[in-house]
């Protein structure tokens, strides 16, 4: 198995009677997703893509990739929602959050530093970054873009504007701006080279604009939504170059395509932790928080609170997703989850191998009181700590659901998504609504486009202003 | 006034009588903070910190910022939680999450891209980072560590290690293994002129090893908690060295501290929103949403997690507090907030003047819709979006208190750190907790100690292992 999933730290809130209470309500709702049944069926494509794919597809990514690696220092991918979170929790998953900060070379580093340091401190290294990645269209600040401009002065840059419909506002302004920058720097025709659209297969505003500049397009498909589309060009063209292997990924989802296409509520880990989840939060645990001990999933996090807040919160209900990093956040969310209000629970993500080894160095005297960990590992330490905080966080009243994996690497990461994107949409079902659609979302643009006075929105945009 | 507290969208879930019946308890509270006479009162010592503060450390920090943005090209800071966060989100808060990334000069930013894009694009330019800046010690994980040495490798590094005690598990591995960097690279002497101690005035291991090694070091104050230690030299060290002017930041919180000192329930703005979060607490919103526009700011959201979370999170009891980034979030948490189960409110933090602007940029025909909005600035329309989002919230049932200051800089900062600190204070007492202690965290550290093999805690150990 890529994956366990331990039971026993939930097990003193939720018993084997109520599990086998829910059992009916999952298996209907896991056979409504695996045979595409149930409200927003429209939208399943995710469930066999990690087979059906688009090879031809995959290969011109591979080869855009390697492209832009090629004659580019800087990626920006435009997008927003599930147009740029899962491509960037994946590439700071598996390459770090400072992926962008050059490192010494490594001569200059051995030479200097590391070699300099105790020869045990660390016995291998992450490889640095092949060109630098950033993400706009996903805000409207101007410091963030004015920032951004900066960083890509006097450099190479290529953009993969991500949007289905090309007229989302916010990537829509990001696009005019990086355009007009690219078409300056390299002329029409150069920055027609330098311009990849992840857009809709025919229509809309971004493929028309496409054909007639002549940027290479790729396709969001159809029937997957945002928050279900990082498996598809919408991540895999900036996860690929990133340089991560892209192929790994989708292998690690097809694994997990396998392990979870059979309804067996035993043996089906996405059937049991959606079964968790709502037996929870049916007993008042109405706070889900995704814990995890490596600092790097923290995007992910982000990804997962999207993918479980957007499919679930809706009609009223809704478990509300929230995350913390530990073990920085035991210095700060850590009391609450401890003794504040008793309706919280706990996943937590656990990866084995770290993949690198930095041991607790040796040092005369013993004033910090470290002597007992001196040549331990780090990953012991952390491995260790997650132990401590999962017995302590049990005693104190918060159930915790532990998944538990071998390492984080590419493999490893695109079963976990998948195992997530499974157990939500099942998780949707039993809970009664439509995993699917979120109409919450076109509350806020309506109002928008009536107050930046977008024509067509007069009359709502006067009731509004008098409400401001 | 540095700062409005506009209370009309929360109007329609508070009355005024609702107001009018907490007056007498936020009273009390405020003159608990005030005269300290409440729980905790040992941990006051922020509340006058603006006027009191050593002015003879105040000089040693700018000048030890100075001597290491001479001879550094990396700071690397240890400390985990209330020694972590304040400083790190002040820094990105003014500085921007990429302020590590180097930029190119300006000569060739100017010539090469700032100028072929519009001229208009952008009129004023932040300000390029001295040096970088990094944290560690805030977790235990090895990829983290390994990143940070590899970055390290080359540069000339001075550390700040943060920490009352000196035997803090995270922050003291960090520092073992920093020192013997700094110790190679410089030898015993150098390293001791590259390590600046924040720690206890005079006792603690820390200190003890500061003072033998002849380490500069400068004072965690016994009467003020890590949550509320940003403003002394805990925050003030690493904010100095970022090139960040510590002068204006504590004038904006003396400014605070003024405004903030009298018992006032229509005038102080402390009290008003300890006031409507308490009632909002008892009608059931029990999670607090901290909303910004400004992705910089989302590790002031994690400070503010950390000083309303720890602080009220105890005895069963306290809001749950999260945070988001707008517009990003709207098209992730959007939907949970607009429609999800009702238990949330917002508090929205809205800064009028970026301090930059950048225009939409015009573009023959109209293909993505964005005609209307060409020649406006991304002030207005993020701007915009957050109006019509405190609408849309609200008319979803979501109470909103909104905080608007003018601009995003060091004195409205430090105003806005002395707010929520005494805002905290005041909602801690009105909850019925004492603000200022944190028992919970106790928990884990005492199971981790236990399954560490640290001497005196086999017995526990024993018990531990067996539940694993």
């Amino acid at each position: 198995m890529t994956m366990k999933l331990i039971e026993k730290y939930v097990g003193g809130f939720v018993s084997g009677r109520e599990m086998e209470e829910i059992r009916g309500e999952v298996e209907e709702a896991t056979r409504e997703v695996l045979e595409g049944t149930g409200e927003g069926k429209e939208f399943l494509g995710w469930v066999r893509l990690p087979e059906s794919y688009d090879r031809e597809e995959f290969e011109r990514i591979k080869a855009a990739a390697e492209k832009i690696r090629g004659d580019s220092d800087v990626l920006v991918v435009i997008g927003i929602g599930g147009s740029y979170l899962g491509a960037r929790a994946v590439i700071e998953a598996l390459q770090g959050q400072n992926r962008n900060t050059k490192v010494a070379s490594a001569d200059d580093t051995s030479g200097r530093v590391l070699q300099g340091a105790s020869p045990s401190l660390t016995r291998s290294k992450a490889s640095s970054a092949p060109l630098e990645i950033y993400f706009a269209g996903k805000d409207i600040s101007s410091l963030e873009l004015n920032s951004l401009l900066e960083i890509c002065g006097g450099k190479d840059v290529s953009v993969n504007v991500v949007s289905k419909s090309g007229t989302t506002t916010e990537p829509a302004i990001a696009f005019r701006v990086f355009r007009e920058l690219l078409e300056k720097k390299y002329g029409k025709e150069g920055a027609a080279k330098r311009i990849y659209a992840t857009t809709d297969r025919a229509k809309g505003a971004l493929k028309q604009l496409a054909d007639a500049e002549g940027y290479e397009t790729f396709v969001v498909p159809d029937d997957v939504g945002g928050r279900y589309s990082v498996l598809t060009a919408v991540g895999i063209l900036p996860i690929a170059v990133a340089g991560i292997d892209v192929d790994e990924l989708i292998a690690g989802a097809g694994q997990a395509m396998e392990e979870f296409s059979e309804v067996d509520f035993e043996k089906n880990l996405a059937m049991r932790y959606a079964g968790y989840r709502n037996i929870l939060y049916r007993k008042g645990f109405s706070v889900e928080v995704l814990a995890g001990y490596e600092p790097r999933m923290a995007m992910m996090s982000e990804w997962w609170k999207q993918l479980f807040g957007e499919s679930e919160g809706k009609e009223g209900k809704g478990i509300f997703p929230a995350s913390v990093v530990f073990s920085t956040d035991l210095h700060s969310m850590g009391q609450y989850i401890q003794e504040g209000e008793r309706k919280l629970f706990e996943t937590v993500l656990s990866f084995e191998d770290a993949g690198v080894e930095v041991l607790v160095p040796e040092c005369d005297g013993d004033l910090d009181g470290l002597g007992y960990l001196e040549g331990k590992s780090l990953e012991f330490v952390n491995e260790r700590a997650m132990r401590a905080t999962i017995l302590a966080h049990v005693d104190g009243g918060v159930p915790n659901v532990v998944l538990e994996m071998d390492r984080l690497r590419e493999f490893e990461l695109g079963y976990l998504i998948y195992f997530f994107m499974m157990s939500c949409a099942i998780s949707g079902y039993v809970l009664g609504v439509n995993p699917f659609d979120q109409p919450g979302v076109e509350s806020y643009k309506k109002n928008m486009f009536a107050l930046l006075g977008k024509p067509g929105f007069e009359e709502l945009r006067g009731e509004l202003e008098g409400r401001l």
